[in-house]
């Protein structure tokens, strides 16, 4: 180039960065809400990556094997909005004026589903962070999977912009650790350093060395440069690009709020610049004060140039996949089948058979391994593991290796002690498709991965996330690990499908349910100790599960006296309460209820069949916090179950002294009988 | 030492660091269940610090200048117990034999409360580490507002054995972050590497470089060393006290499951040796097989010199105490009422008058911080803080400093966006004792740190966690930012008590509930918008807060016809509704419920005199998950509230497009009516 195409390049440069940088100041300020400060500063990092290296078609947003970019400081959702609009998404410059309402594609924080183009809802810190890196573990699992000597057709980069806040949460260490132990070399991070966070400055809170952490995990840690020196964040990214072992960190120097009066100070981070600061911003840039939203036409045609270049990158991935498809179309069938999310003809062919009348009582984490092991011949894209619990969680997949830095195509992840990466991580994987992931654990740990996996039934996705050890009945490890409040606080997450099957054939159910949700996360709940089965039938009856509650037994098909409804392993209770009602003369129905969501879906009138509304005797058993289930029983049943912590003793010890047993079910019906 | 003495010693050692292991060796095989690995691994290091270093007094365990130790791997408790029954703790060897059973004073893992001698509940992996963060924090706090020149008052170390899994928690990172930018020199860790992790060998999940990356925090990392090398671990920790401006993590090798056959592998962890594996390993390490739960006469004198020890140092100190009572007198009645935990006589004056009829409305996140800024000129111990949200959360006490290296006695701290540490230390800094410790974020980010809210309550300790921004009604940041299942999920944690108030004055209420409840957390909830009044007496009404619910109007004290219940920002809309219902001729009664524990706890005589059984047309309205009202309101109620996630919009469109109104309010009553 001849000096005059680099300045002019360099002066297309500039303009389009102000061009971010006020797209966003101005919607932030029509919205009267929102947070200009990241965006203005970190507009030349997010350039940079889109304009000179982002592999993407932006007509066409689901192409697999696109780069990922993920903004894990979602409240700098301007800046993406503005990125996908100028790149040619379909995301018109009026949702960016409507930015922040109602009905409009431009969420206060960016949400996958809601606009084309944004690959995970981010906002609550650290999550974009760890789900990136999910993100890269699919990659690296279906390229060592379907690539072939000469077909590299997996091959992309996953991006992330990060911030100080990411860095501080524990979500992102654990996954960053885990991403330097797994060598994820294509994973490529700008952290957008600006040393100004909402209380201040950064120092009162974070002065560790962020190159040498990173370092210490295994990454490449490059910079600081100064993220406003494009030449120089262009230059990081070839260098990261270069390191193929190594994930790797870019510490750029920014300056929050660059251009506004109060650049460079905690003000500019999550309010409107004003009017007087809007103008004196362009201003000093060199904007004009109107129109707002200005985007200069050579900007338009310049960051327009993505689509031309997307559609001819996509074009040339597309022939390569035609190529790869005439030399190898059994894997080609294949990786399109897992790319579509689709589960393969005949997947669950076999479950029912895998636990025949007469099988002996065992663990639902027991059954559910044997379920899992069954359905992973079928189903390849069954891929996830543990926080460190594999062989008490019973998730092992025999026989279908670890995934690790020797073996991307291992299906058995090992997470480490780190559940709340491990719930980003997974739905990293189901975001980056071609995988259907699982995660493992005991029920107790939930806690530590609740923000991924109520992002996960806010993007409506197909997470599963398996919780075993599920009450008192793990017995000795006491209070500490015994889940109490969980299953409610599980059931209270919107669009997350709890299941607590209560057999081993409504465990099988339970994996079919998972498998099939593709609308949203399920988390599957399993027992420690030995379940017998729940009926002597060849296992129809258990597709109940998939109502949430069915009518497992009754005295009779009379309106019964009394309804017992029970959950999980509580359910035999309910059942030999049933038997024992029914032998002293009780009209009694017995109720499995496994899924309150699932049931809470079903029509009125299936419900009322479950559940008449005139029989107002109910009595509810689950080894769990009462409350809640006073939404099947109401204010006249009764609730057998837990009301504070467990403690440390043998299992049956704890069901006896905590009062959760058959004995007390008959105590209860009777009570209400006698009530009536 | 001539070299007889120190073979006596060293034989004294090893025959006290075997007796520690085969305790807990024995302990494990007895219950059938429990964790050999770690004890006899770590007893090494455990003991060297116990006996050469560890100041403390086994008659009194709630000495306040004794040091902490933290056992964060809360799995290895037995080794923890040996300790406290051969130092001469209240554990008698009856109680190591009932490990795991009902009733004993050994549960599974170490129980705060349970144990005398415990100082935290750990088992939850991460959580011991980040509490001891907190104890330090408080350590220095007191030592900088009490000691004065000559009178070192306050003065001593927190030390803790953590392990692999603790490391690979993303709330230790937080933890050790904060810790370096705080400078807690007097925090002193023993890391114990075993490279041994549940699913086999740490590298599979954790390859990382321990040393740097807590160099990078700005900790000394010494080490690694050889943790049966009681030299070295007694010239660390030497070393480690002789650093006072940065934490110290020892790195020490050890071997899980010590002198067992199958030392050196994941085997070892969590199961007993089983009896063949014991025999093997007693005669390994040279103890008779019998008795079981062996303590050579030479160890019994040899350990329980430290309650020798121990009652001299307190000694020591109280004479110190003496001294300076006499020096500083107020001081020292100001130190020893903080450390009682007691209120100050008439800390809570004022607050009545804070909000005088004719208040304007004001959210109650603004009221609540004029109450801390009120309460804090009386309670001194209040000191607490927010992560990355104090200009938000409104929890700055203002005039009362930072809490940081230069200003030890700040009173505001600074967690930085680490919400899961910011509860754990907050827990830790209320164990320690001598403060009143609160926490601040938005609500939905209590998601974060659940897993130490759930040992707070376990513990049974006051810590104040302050939610605000606690429903739709924060509007445009959108639904990852508003919480809808939050309340829900909080109010399942047993013995948490949740306190939602609807206005100022019940605001002020909440905080006094707060502090005078000193057998529990409380999680304070606020709202961002502002709130009404909602009476216009002086303001007694409000203090029917401290019974969860109460009558806040009704249209004659006759039987209503309709019950409307009410919380929070939601408690106006319940009595607007009220006033309507009541000017078209219904018999109405507005109840504001502001926390469901409180009520829960009331006698049955109170709850009917507020929720008459009888009268079953009830409606409650709480901008929040409707699940779990029906507790209240039954299967003939009817619930205002969120069925799904919210969405990014300003507040009021979306309290109109989710339909939690007044009118709707109304429009559910009367149809109650009707369907009589």
């Amino acid at each position: 180039m001849n000096k005059a195409t680099v300045d002019d390049k360099s002066t297309l440069d500039q303009s389009s960065i102000n061009t971010l940088r006020f797209l966003a100041a101005d919607a932030v300020q029509k919205a009267k809400s929102g947070h200009p400060g990241t965006p203005m500063g970190a507009a030349p990092l997010a350039y940079t990556l889109w304009d000179r290296f982002l592999k993407h078609n932006p007509h066409n947003p689901s192409w697999p094997d696109r780069d990922r970019f993920v903004l894990s400081p979602g409240h700098a959702s301007t800046l993406l909005y503005g990125l996908l609009h100028l790149t040619g998404y379909d995301l018109p410059l009026e949702e960016l004026k409507n930015f922040r309402q109602w009905g409009s594609k431009t969420p206060g924080h960016p949400e996958y589903g809601e606009t084309p183009g944004v690959e995970v809802t981010t906002g609550p810190l650290g999550q974009g962070f760890a789900h990136a890196v999910g993100m890269a573990v699919a990659e690296r699992w279906l390229a060592d999977h379907y690539n072939r000597p000469g077909h590299e057709i997996i091959d992309h980069n996953t991006y992330a912009l990060v911030s100080d806040g990411d860095l501080q949460e524990g979500v992102a260490s654990e996954a960053a650790s885990l991403a330097g132990t797994l060598h994820l070399g294509k994973l490529i991070f700008l952290y957008d350093d600006n040393d100004i966070q909402i209380e201040g400055s950064t120092d009162i809170a974070f002065s560790e060395n962020v190159a040498r952490r990173f370092d210490a995990y295994g990454w490449q840690a490059l910079g600081p440069i100064d993220g406003n020196d494009l030449a120089a964040v262009e230059d990081a990214i070839r260098q990261a690009q270069a390191e193929t072992e190594r994930p790797s960190l870019i510490i750029c120097t920014t300056v929050i709020g660059f251009g506004s009066p109060q650049q460079g100070t905690a003000k500019v981070h999550g309010e409107p610049l004003g009017e007087a600061g809007l103008r004196a911003a362009k201003e000093g840039l060199g904007l004009p004060l109107q129109p707002t939203f200005y985007v200069p036409d050579a900007v338009k045609v310049h960051m327009g140039q993505a689509v031309v270049r997307g559609q001819a990158t996509e074009a040339d991935w597309q022939e390569r996949m035609t190529a790869y498809a005439t030399a190898y179309p059994t894997e080609a069938a294949e990786l399109a089948l897992q790319l579509s999310g689709k589960l393969p003809v005949d997947w669950d062919a076999g479950l029912a058979d895998l636990f025949p009348a007469g099988t002996p009582a065992m663990a639902s984490r027991q059954s559910s391994g044997e379920v899992l092991n069954a359905l992973v011949q079928r189903v390849h894209a069954l891929t996830g593991g543990s926080a460190d619990l594999a062989p008490s969680t019973k998730t092992h997949l025999a026989g279908y290796g670890d995934f690790g830095w020797d073996e991307y195509r291992g299906h058995n992840m090992h997470f480490g002690v780190r559940e709340h990466a491990m719930g980003a991580i997974v739905n990293g994987m189901a975001l980056h498709g071609g995988l259907i992931p699982y995660s493992a654990t005991f029920l107790q740990f939930a806690d530590y991965m609740r923000p991924p996996m109520r992002l996960a039934a806010l993007m409506g996705i197909r997470a599963i996330y398996v919780f075993t050890h599920d009450s008192i009945g793990l017995g000795e490890d006491g209070p500490t690990h015994q889940p109490v409040e969980h299953l409610l606080s599980l059931r209270a997450i919107p669009n997350l499908t709890v299941i607590r099957p209560g057999d081993a054939r409504e465990t099988a159910e339970a994996w079919r349910s998972a498998l099939l949700n593709t609308g949203g996360p399920t988390a599957l709940i399993f027992s420690r100790q030995a379940l017998p089965l729940l009926s002597s039938d060849d296992g129809v009856q258990a597709r109940g599960l998939h109502q949430g509650a069915y009518i497992l037994w009754q005295s009779s098909a009379a309106q019964p006296q009394v309804i017992l409804i029970g959950s999980g392993s509580e359910t035999q209770f309910a059942l030999e309460a049933g038997k024992a009602l029914a032998g002293a003369g009780v009209g009694v129905r017995v109720v499995s209820m496994p899924s309150w969501e699932l049931f809470d879906r079903q029509p009125d009138a299936y419900r009322e069949s479950v559940l008449p509304s005139t029989v107002r005797a109910r009595v509810a058993v689950e080894a769990a916090l009462e409350l809640g289930w006073e939404r099947y029983v109401g204010l006249d049943g009764a609730v057998i179950g837990m009301a504070g912590f467990g403690a440390s003793a043998p299992a049956s010890v704890l069901y006896e002294k905590f009062g959760i047993t058959t004995e007390a079910v008959v105590a209860a019906a009777r009570k209400l009988i006698e009530q009536k």
